[in-house]
């Protein structure tokens, strides 16, 4: 068993800042910090550094980055009907799925994302090419009360889950959760047989919930009941489960979900791109909901980009309350890591501490927008960028060092990527 | 004269984007473009790039960088009175402004900026740096009506002004400019005699103004006038002026602005981070005032990054606005690049056309999250970071290319920063 000893000038270890430290690596395990690590531990330096978790992002549809900047500055229902359904309906393929999550993998690798939590179709290829590139990964199935290629009806989507499910059962990187799309398109009986699959075989359940402000007038009209109250009577606060955007929560519906201790993706920049205006954060986790950070997919982000994605949780929610002491970057950096592992079930990642798995990044405080150093939490928040992130590993194995993946072929990916670019353009 | 062709896979020429093209540069100036140059240009080509003009940060103090992530999560008059004043109290020297400067410079290069306007102390030294690395800067020097040890009084502040102003007369890269500092550090008599001192020898006057909501009702208190009344009637409107933040004015406020067709800098990051709200940009904008982007010092910010700040601005106003629509990516990248240069009366740059001077960037789309590309001004705006930019050209020459800086030394930099965050931490 390789057992390697991490050396940075500042490791986030049990939730505070060290320094002069190594982290302690045993195999795929956390084995400790320590000034002066035995002699049994290979030595690894990470020059003018910081080591933090690696970062959860808990909402995103992996394979929209090749639909990214195709369709922009448009509301989100002009957006989905006149731009991303339609190129959905056309190109969507267990090829388009492949190479596309591959772009999605390289770009999370070299931006401090080891953890994903998807939703999409044709999932089995997707877990396929998370598992290739080393990352670890929720894999969401997709429902819908209506047919698409993938399936007729809510039974034959969850049957793709169960297959799924069989396929990754005890996967050290792929976990699987069930995916019904939003109250808009899932009727509350689909929605119920949804909460029963996922409680038998112990998923998580992962669902859009109250993006746009028209959602719970519409659900009244067609329901005669507010979608969180849907949520609420088909038990899907009960059950592990993670809800999608919540920008649009009453104070009455907060307490529920606080009470409940469910969990929310945060997704401030789709937010806000399409328009859908800023969810109530900190009352959120006030009352007890556990707030975590999604980027959504790339087509309405337009990147995957969780260190930008956290900046802007912590400097946008800070205008919106005129409270500069709201969200502190201690905060965000929970929020990015350890709230998110703790949402998606996935076990002992999320926080850098002895027993968890070997999931952390190195980041580079090396360039002129990083110098001098103050508070490293600052830094990796408020100033460090995507591309300082120099390496990351996963269950302690190197998924990446000094920028090159060494898992998959980065240039050959992107290769791919242009030619279904050129492909889609030319209609 | 060298004659260069420089060709990138998309060119932002005349405000809009070429392809299979080339941007001609005759010396410092622009000829043109041409798919097929003739044979006495040389030809440089960027790989999987577009080129843009150098963006242009209209609002910042460059040496507080040193002072990056000292302070965080705190309302704007504690971290300036408990924090950043006593700091710089303690630490403002010939010495450490050079230091300062250096690392601001060899920020801005990395991150696209050709152009900035600052507002601090010690001007002279600020000048020398920014001459030094190539870069244009518009340096500002402070007044303010009580001593300092830079000065004893206003008219103090205004004669090194005009010291720097006779030595950097007809400079190619340095303008000076008169910065009262704002409303509720500088009086109205002080204020007619800056307007008067820039009337006379044609300077920009660049001062704070409507940064936090008390300042208005301070200085009717003080004044029995709001700041804004008093800008209009000192003819701070009439003259060449440039006005940071804006957040609090009022309708009234921004129909007078916009008829006298002023400059603001919007600011929104620092903004944001020491949560004085969102400057009303659409309106401003719809009034007939010049809205450029400024990314404030980076202690508040905490860097120079204008590509960050870029996206913010087209962000977080259609949250803001619930609009999608307000503020595209095309809006942006004017408000960040020609609408600056026109606020800092800088002739001839912050546009790529004939006759201008050649200040650009090359912007790579090599990375995932910039793959593939549909629309390249989307891919600035919404995907792209600072590390992407990889060459940059100030009035035609080089510096830098494949993101080494060849006017001064990076690494002496960064290790000079260093050493003075050292220094600063023991106290």
């Amino acid at each position: 068993m390789t057992r390697t000893a991490f050396y940075a000038d500042y490791v986030w270890y049990n939730n505070k800042i060290h320094t002069n430290t190594h982290l302690l690596v045993d195999g795929d395990t956390i084995a400790g910090i320590a000034e002066h690590p035995s002699d049994d531990f290979k030595i690894e330096k990470f020059a003018n550094s910081a080591i933090f978790p690696g970062l959860v992002n808990t909402h995103t549809h992996l394979p929209m980055g090749l639909f990214r900047g195709m369709a922009d500055d448009l509301p989100l229902m002009e957006w989905l009907q006149k731009h991303i359904w339609p190129a959905e309906g056309k190109w969507l393929s267990p090829e388009f799925i492949q190479a596309a999550t591959d772009l999605a993998a390289v770009e999370m690798i070299k931006s401090g994302t080891t953890l994903s939590n998807d939703m999409y179709f044709l999932s089995d290829f997707i877990a396929e090419s998370i598992r290739k590139s080393g990352l670890k990964g929720v894999v969401g199935v997709g429902v819908l009360d209506f047919p698409t290629k993938f399936g007729n009806n809510a039974d034959d989507y969850i049957t793709n889950a169960s297959k799924l499910c069989e396929k990754y059962k005890g996967d050290e990187l792929i976990s699987v959760s069930l995916c019904p799309h939003a109250p808009y398109t899932v009727n509350p009986e689909n929605y119920t047989k949804c909460v029963e699959f996922c409680a038998k075989h112990g998923l998580v359940l992962h669902t859009h919930l109250m993006e746009a402000d028209h959602e719970s007038a519409d659900s009244v009209a067609k329901y005669g009941k507010t979608t969180v109250q849907i949520m609420n009577e088909v038990g899907a606060f009960d059950i592990k489960s993670i809800f999608a955007h919540c920008v649009q929560l009453n104070d009455e519906e907060i307490a529920l979900m606080g009470e409940k201790k469910v969990s929310v993706a945060h997704c401030i920049q789709s937010n806000m791109k399409l328009a859908n205006g800023f969810a109530p954060v900190k009352k959120m986790m006030d009352a007890g909901i556990n707030v975590t950070i999604g980027t959504d997919g790339a087509a309405s982000n337009n990147d995957l980009d969780m260190i930008d994605e956290t900046r802007s949780v912590a400097l946008v929610h800070k205008g919106v309350l005129k409270d500069a002491t709201a969200l502190s970057a201690d905060t965000v950096l929970h929020m990015a890591t350890s709230c998110g592992a703790k949402a998606l079930a996935v076990d002992n990642t999320g926080e850098l501490k002895k027993g968890n798995k070997a999931d952390f990044i190195a980041v580079s405080f090396d360039s002129p927008k990083t110098t001098p150093v103050f508070n490293p939490v600052s830094h990796l928040v408020y100033s460090a960028s995507a591309s300082d992130v120099t390496a990351m590993y996963v269950n302690g194995k190197c998924l990446m060092k000094d920028r090159v993946i060494l898992t998959v072929d980065e240039e050959k990916i992107k290769y791919n990527a242009r030619a279904w670019a050129e492909k889609i353009k030319k209609g």
